[in-house]
């Protein structure tokens, strides 16, 4: 099927895939008066005397912008926020189809951290979240934490987070399956979806990770290394180990890889430790082409793509973790919600399903958002990040 | 009807007047894949290539952004964004329920102007149009004439034109009726609404002007005028008329009031000349109620309240207008357009049905926005000022 040009034909034809649509139907004049002037100012003035009712009154407590600065979009890179619009939109689709949460697609005309900054700020009263999508590394990570710090609601940068979450519910299962325990993971991808995915293990310590980047295995003594990597490097590749993505995978539990396609050979796969887990998630070509893993004796493959087994999307999380954080009014998404999100997502492939060929659900499958929301809510009112009035 | 007391149950039910709807359903794998991705790197691409195809692959050619600051919310004054947000998202409902017109509505946190039109600057790309609400004078004026010239699609204060227009339509039915030529109009209410009806007036030669403040007659010996006020001086009250309301409707043909409660007397109505036409727009208590108003002599009365006949209501314009200028892709609202509106708006009440008591279409009218749209949109192609890519 080809999907570029089935979404050019359809997308022309939606010209947007949202519309803005009231809740009431306003025909006469009480309709009028009721949901605009002059009863509005009743609930205007209740806000204003407690700004804790603006959850009570208007959307916000049920509304998330999705802001991008079109610098990262998919695997396209750089190609500015008119053209992300798409993607933004889609994410908000899903929003509302996935999670019965209201989102918004807000593209904006800066690359400049301190104007995204400045821009994504003064748009909290408007909203109950903030899903960042889309931002070049490394700006996204100094987006993502000065906007926390000065915001009172959650502002999360899913292209991080909410891949980290996915592929350790993936990893959760497929441990599991495998019986392994304290495995050697190796991830390569070292941008910062890759850096999400390690910070996460080792939060959740599903085990002892080696992380790679276009030039090999990252060690401590290499020159230069950005701050994200340098972060981490006191808490992975414990044995330090030398060499190239092939040498990291030898004798290795699991691959991860949010890296390129076919970065990964028949050869590497081989020489991985028994029972090797292989996340190829390299869009859309994978790292290695999940016909090609098996052979090479994988027994566990997932990738990000929904014509193979074990798609592995963010699609799982992001609706479903905003739905929870929202429902419990929680300022941020902290690691115990992170958490909540893994092991709810895993739950949903039951023991008897739990099989190589399915380690994850799918991200269809019909309330994955509720179940998520359920629990990153409890997670958010047990850690006690809900808002205080 | 306790319409405060209903608004509060109403919004508590509704929480959120808005609700960001997908146009197709994402239940399928291949949905996904159409809908996001690794379909919607295709249009995104298009866009990429030619900007002018984000107006046919994404919402923004028929989505405006509603933006406030909340420092002149209704008559409630600097209640904060917060707060403002119910009046916000009534005016979006009303967007899309009368003009089919999606829009987003964003309270911002902060009432600086530099902020603020950096802020709604940033968002360009995510829109069609920007209409900018209840923000304070004489901030309102420099964001709005900063905006504009930064930006290339319409930015529009809708409480100075919005208003100006409708009271313009008003009037020219009102004039036509009673026959009179050149009259005397004497406006009460300096403030942003006021300066707007004056100019519009004057653009559209509709009469002599004299324009009042709470210290009586505005002349250009007074110390210290607002700009708005300076600006019209050469233009209004040519005899140099001074004193005080009073003085000013002494054998005046028209009183337009966006001012206060009961500060027209049914003497100063008895005192103008003949069929005199009074629109007193005070909200919710015009400036005379329109029962004193009849029994002093008044020829045509109109309120801004549905309860008496002639509602002058700016639901009448801003749909309208907003669509007709995107459906234009027009850069701006030009006085040819806010002309064309007057005009369409006034057309609605036919010849026959033209009498004192219907000088203008009700603002819930079927139909009003798609006629106004028609007029703006051939205004903004005939007067150029369509985007060109």
């Amino acid at each position: 099927m080809d999907y570029g040009k089935i979404a050019i034909e359809k997308h022309k034809e939606w010209a947007g895939k949202l519309e803005t649509t009231p809740k009431m139907k306003i025909e006469t004049k009480d309709d009028l008066s009721v949901a605009y002037t002059p009863g509005v100012a009743a609930p205007c003035l209740e806000i204003k005397d407690d700004l804790k009712n603006s959850y009570v009154y208007t959307g916000r407590g049920n509304t998330v912008a999705v802001v991008s600065d079109g610098s990262a979009v998919l695997g396209l890179g750089n190609i500015g926020p008119e053209a992300g619009m798409p993607v933004m939109e889609g994410k908000c689709a899903l929003f509302k189809s996935l999670g019965d949460v209201n989102a918004v697609p807000l593209v904006i005309g800066t690359q400049d951290t301190e104007e995204i900054i400045k821009v994504v700020k003064a748009l909290e009263p408007s909203f109950g979240g903030i899903n960042l999508e889309d931002i070049a590394a490394p700006r996204c990570f100094e987006v993502e934490r000065r906007l926390q710090e000065m915001m009172d609601i959650p502002v999360f940068h899913d292209d991080q987070h909410g891949t980290a979450i996915v592929v350790c519910s993936a990893l959760v299962n497929a441990l599991k399956l495998a019986k392994k325990e304290n495995p050697t993971i190796v991830i390569n991808g070292a941008g910062s979806a890759g850096i999400a995915i390690a910070n996460l293990i080792l939060k959740l310590k599903l085990g002892n990770i080696i992380i790679c980047d276009s030039k090999g295995i990252v060690t401590k003594d290499r020159p230069n290394l950005t701050t994200g990597k340098k972060e981490l490097m006191d808490k992975v590749n414990l044995n330090n180990k030398k060499g190239l993505l092939k040498d990291a995978l030898e004798g290795a539990d699991v691959f991860i890889g949010v890296s390129v396609a076919h970065c990964v050979t028949k050869e590497m796969v081989a020489s991985m430790n028994e029972k090797p887990i292989v996340l190829a998630m390299a869009n859309p070509t994978p790292e290695i082409d999940p016909a090609d893993a098996f052979e090479a004796g994988a027994y566990i493959v997932g990738t990000g793509r929904s014509d193979y087994a074990n798609q592995i999307n963010n699609v799982l999380a992001f609706p479903g973790i905003f739905k929870g954080a929202l429902q419990a009014q929680a300022t941020c998404i902290n690691d115990a919600m992170k958490e909540a999100a893994v092991y709810a997502i895993a739950s949903l492939v039951s023991e008897e399903e739990l099989c190589p060929e399915k380690v994850i659900v799918s991200p269809l499958q019909k309330g994955v958002a509720d179940v998520v929301a359920a629990a990153v809510k409890k997670a958010a009112i047990e850690s006690d990040v809900v808002r205080k009035w």
